[in-house]
């Protein structure tokens, strides 16, 4: 893999390579860590990798690697950058033949996105989203759980990301991740909702597997100073009738990472809470809750195939982008036709039944219509939060 | 004391029988428990009442205490009926010269709501409303902190009401607490805004001290077959620029009666949750959350003038209502110009300096302009809901 | 009922009147609430009784109730004093005639305990000892699973009791609670062990239905200047063959009441906790745990006919003598022969089956074998605090 | 680095592998990952190794290993095989020049444990013993926190290390986890005392920096047809004064991994749950309770620097031999004088202040020592066992 983005200074860069690196699978072997090659020359010396394959650009990188012998070359190319670099890196990668791994939102806008989705399509290439947080096996129970029947109709959703980093003009003060984030040049049209609203929308939907058809936005701006929302509280409707409210804020003053969902069906709900993600609690009116635990008792496959410790171990957000990156290598290796080998060491996870084969259903990954409708999802809360109806209609 | 309502089957009216009972300040003497001679007889045989004072009807009770010499009749009423009875019982006790306690909602309808405050006000007598919730210590204490800027100007407010008893039709088996709460002409315009979105509207303004100015609701009725809402997602807005959701729900498959609110301001927050309203969390965003605790180290005296007990030793429902009456006992007798004797007992709670005072800003209880507001957020919600427009104003 | 004990400073005796209070079964009529007289009517007063029933000493009292008519006279005497004075009161008031609730432990020591026992049982009259904790709804539900067999044969038992209350010399500070509790003269041979290690030993043998048959202690006064044990760490073995351990402590600084049991058995475990205490977990290797809740699905009827509220709306400390009350005045009208009236407002709670009978077996409460064990669990303790040997047999 | 033992089947092994990997500072090169030749190649296979560097023996690859050119060769042996193998292949490396980390605990009898002492100490070589628990930051910070003096000499300790996994004779089903675990040939003189209780002695001596001088255990199998413990009660007394309680057990039905500890000193408390590990709740008996957080506020030096991402994104197991690894690698390099090029890209963490610089004391590791007293702890606790004595020395 060659990494696009993820500097000394950057977040995400960092959680992506721990990510790669956990099961053995993947192996970074280039980078065009920043658009300062200076910058890029000592990421690259830092994780020690061969000085001739620390690139100043992403052009000069793919342009380069691709010239490379197979087996020597990079696989696929992670990107890791702001927003506003996601759609020309993807689009030059894939355009040169390589398989790409993007952290989100998709791109700055919709018009990108709507023009990435053809190109990837088109390409034949494989293509991830890191909407990581549908990685955690208690995400994939909760959804195999809806898919039984098990809470019959859904009726409503409770969808929430709340933080408080930005409760102060912290972008002001020369903090590099608050000072992208909050620029419509770099972040695009909207701030928090974009941020986290998006992870938010995609962890509702790939729970319930229902799609949300209108929404009532009241975005505001609580710091002075700033450019884009920092707080969303949003209606949802969904397209089998049932409600919802989705809120997410970055000035929520004492909140960390709190993204958290709660689904009612006709017989039974569900709530999660990523801080705590190693549990799952399904509720029900008759005979109370039940806690259903990571590694505990008779999981779906889909929990199964994403946990790698016994019960009782956290496992916690950097096995989110190994889930991602480790199904990623194996739909890559299916691609070729060769076998996962590590599949052995229990890296596929699940019972014996199915612990040796890649099942595509089972080892998922978010990909480009997820990255599609989470920037739909954005168009259409900037939308809403801009008129005086109540209802917007949610279009790709 | 003297019931209205409140017979053999009703719920809420052993809680009020209990919170009056439970400090010792107030005795029932009387009651019209029920419009079926037959079943308040019953109830009064079953409280020991002396069967001269059981009557047919409010008004034969009324009418009948009111010619007892003083001393002897009943001080006040309380009045625990259907929401459809409320005006015509408060009406005609107050006209006759009692005090009045009263259930929430105020009335069943907007009409009578603004009839009963201007008899309330011209009438000179207490009157008090049984919006439980705002008497738990740990609310107090929250009221108390935004009071005291140490969360600074308030931003946003999240409060819900989720319950789950009416996630099938139980209307129709014969439940009658779900009969009346369910049924038009019992209940009024709306069901759970009506029974239980009005608690969480009501202690949102409570605590944060701030008025509900404009609102956006989406409300549903997910069961088929149901009258009246039984879910309710709404967004807020406030009169210092807050902004807020308030959703309650009676289909939150099961959910029991999860009461919760939070409050974010410039430098810290607030969260609670009746189901365990010992606990108050004050998180911050530099130093982390801290844990209040009922009975534990300086809290306000507005917290302590409402705890019995030591840290540790749980207190719930029955004190919220006990808070209420004895509240209202203080501030009967201070009109009388009595001592509150039991103050010397506790009753008053509170550290020594103020054990021994009644302090009508400390001791407070809900009343006429609750009630309104309440009736008012029905009444708002509703026309809400059935507009295309985004916000409908809250108006009285 | 009469009450010996609880003057204006004390703390368990108003606990008690208004766990009497609640359900408007017991009325206060009479009381010597202290050896002071003025301090003794100056409560007498405050709580509006007849100053003619209010009396210097409880031998006064119980001799002039005694000649009062049927009817009229207190019918039972509830003791509420410190320990050094529970024997001599509960051995005069049943040597004249009168049932007895009192306050735990039994007596100041062994011998007074024992010589108490045949006085209660040659009697003839009802005897309840407030181990309050046993009246909780949970604690009846988990005493109803062990009893069902769904968690096998109980293997392990950890109960604890920390405090942090006595972290600092408090008593000679002038604080009443702490000074008695730390007196030997007032307290008995233990400290901690036999304010609170008594009723941890007591939940314990409740919920299991076990009997402690050795153990091993390690008691220690950690704050320098005090008289008795503020700490104890206990070894415990159980006539099955259950281990156990229980420990109670005043010094766990920042604990407020943390009363909290687990129990073990072959085929699952429970888990309770006082401060939360409507909450019952139900553990399982293979299933993952079930949350049992107050109010919630298919309890068993112990646990049903010791609640109030619905679900969600919480219970707690008061409730817990109430429903010892509630039990003894339904037990004493059983022997009256007259009915429990008021098992048709719900103050026997339960399933329409068993709501209007009153059955031992359910409502229970704990008596004088209750006591005699917790005084031979302090005095068991105490000797084998004092031993080198390993275990000391469990003897009363 | 080099690994000995960790074949497919294992569980500890890919732990280890995963750790060492995370941070991108060490590579796996080599591996003897089974007695059987078959399964070791069968291992390396699917780890991608080269094939010439997979040993059918430990023997084999450190003595090939210390052939090869520096710079090519392995720089470290991992021992990750059953407690019976640790001191011949630990011994073995060491007497030919490698570096060693290794599971715990250290060997098979504490003869074995005093005769690696000196071989360890005089090689001069680094060893680590993955005590992994105390390389959590919450544990770091609670560690800080007892010697910055904030809560005042320590007085009580309660660690507990509950699981369920052997309530029943899964050892007779052939479970390979359980299989070694309760042979005494190849698990030592004690079954979950070995396993499971010293990580809690090791993390209560680590938080508290006291030593354990005497205690009282009271061992048990309670699943007919074990060999060894299944669950453990003692009583502990430390160097200070301070007095506690350990318990480890392996047949807590419906228990996962639940290691937890609170400690109590003069000024307040400390509990930290391994289940929840981002969380410690420093506890005060005036103040009440407050919350610290991975990532949130001003934390240790020591936590920090242990920690990866910002707060709210959960970490976990995996991270803790992360730590361990990371720190062994910055050790090495300090050895040979190279500068820790991955301090740049966060790995050391910490404030800008210490982020460029490896300080032994704050990224320490586990070492010979905790080994040995981990060694001296379970003979102790068997001696204990075996005697009617209360009190045991703990000696080594």
């Amino acid at each position: 893999m060659g990494m696009i983005g993820g500097s000394l200074e950057a977040f995400i860069g960092a959680v992506h390579r721990r990510g790669a690196a956990l099961d053995g699978e993947i192996e970074l072997v280039c980078g065009a860590f920043s658009s300062n090659p200076e910058k890029s020359k000592a990421t690259g010396e830092a994780l020690y990798l061969d000085p001739s394959r620390v690139y100043g650009s992403f052009q000069e990188m793919i342009l380069t690697e691709k010239n490379l012998p197979e087996g020597e070359r990079m696989d696929f190319v992670s990107i890791v950058t702001p927003n506003h670099v996601h759609f020309e890196a993807a689009k030059f990668a894939i355009e040169n033949g390589f398989h790409v791994v993007m952290d989100k939102p998709l791109t700055l806008n919709m018009e990108e996105a709507k023009a990435l989705k053809p190109i990837v399509e088109n390409s034949g290439l494989l293509f991830a989203l890191t909407h990581n947080y549908t990685g955690y096996p208690m995400v994939k129970e909760a959804r195999a759980i809806v898919k039984s029947g098990a809470i019959g109709k859904v009726r409503k959703v409770i969808v929430e990301y709340p933080q408080g980093w930005l409760s102060q003009l912290v972008e002001a003060t020369g903090q590099k991740q608050a000072a992208w984030r909050t620029d419509p040049a770099r972040c695009g049209a909207a701030g928090g909702v974009g941020d986290i609203g998006t992870h938010a929308e995609n962890l509702a939907e790939y729970i319930t597997g229902l799609k949300i058809t209108e929404l009532c936005a009241d975005l505001t701006i609580f710091v002075e100073g700033r450019q884009l929302d920092d707080d969303a509280n949003i209606l949802l409707r969904f397209d089998n009738g049932a409600k919802g409210i989705l809120h997410n804020s970055q000035i929520c003053n004492g909140e960390e990472n709190d993204l958290n969902i709660r689904v009612y069906g006709e017989f039974g709900g569900l709530k999660w809470r990523q801080m705590e993600p190693n549990t799952l609690e399904l509720t029900n009116q008759e005979n109370g809750s039940r806690i259903i635990r990571t590694g505990v008792g008779n999981l779906s496959k889909h929990a199964q195939a994403h946990t790698r410790q016994p019960a009782g171990h956290p496992e916690g957000y950097v096995e989110t982008f190994a889930n991602i990156y480790r199904n990623f290598a194996f739909a890559l290796r299916a691609r070729w036709g060769t076998e996962n080998r590590a599949v052995a060491v229990g890296n596929l996870g699940g019972t014996q039944d199915n612990a040796d084969a890649y099942i595509p259903e089972i080892h998922d990954f978010p990909g480009i219509d997820d990255g599609l409708r989470g920037m739909a999802f954005i168009n259409t809360v900037v939308k809403s939060n801009a008129t005086e109806n109540k209802w917007t209609k949610f279009e790709i």
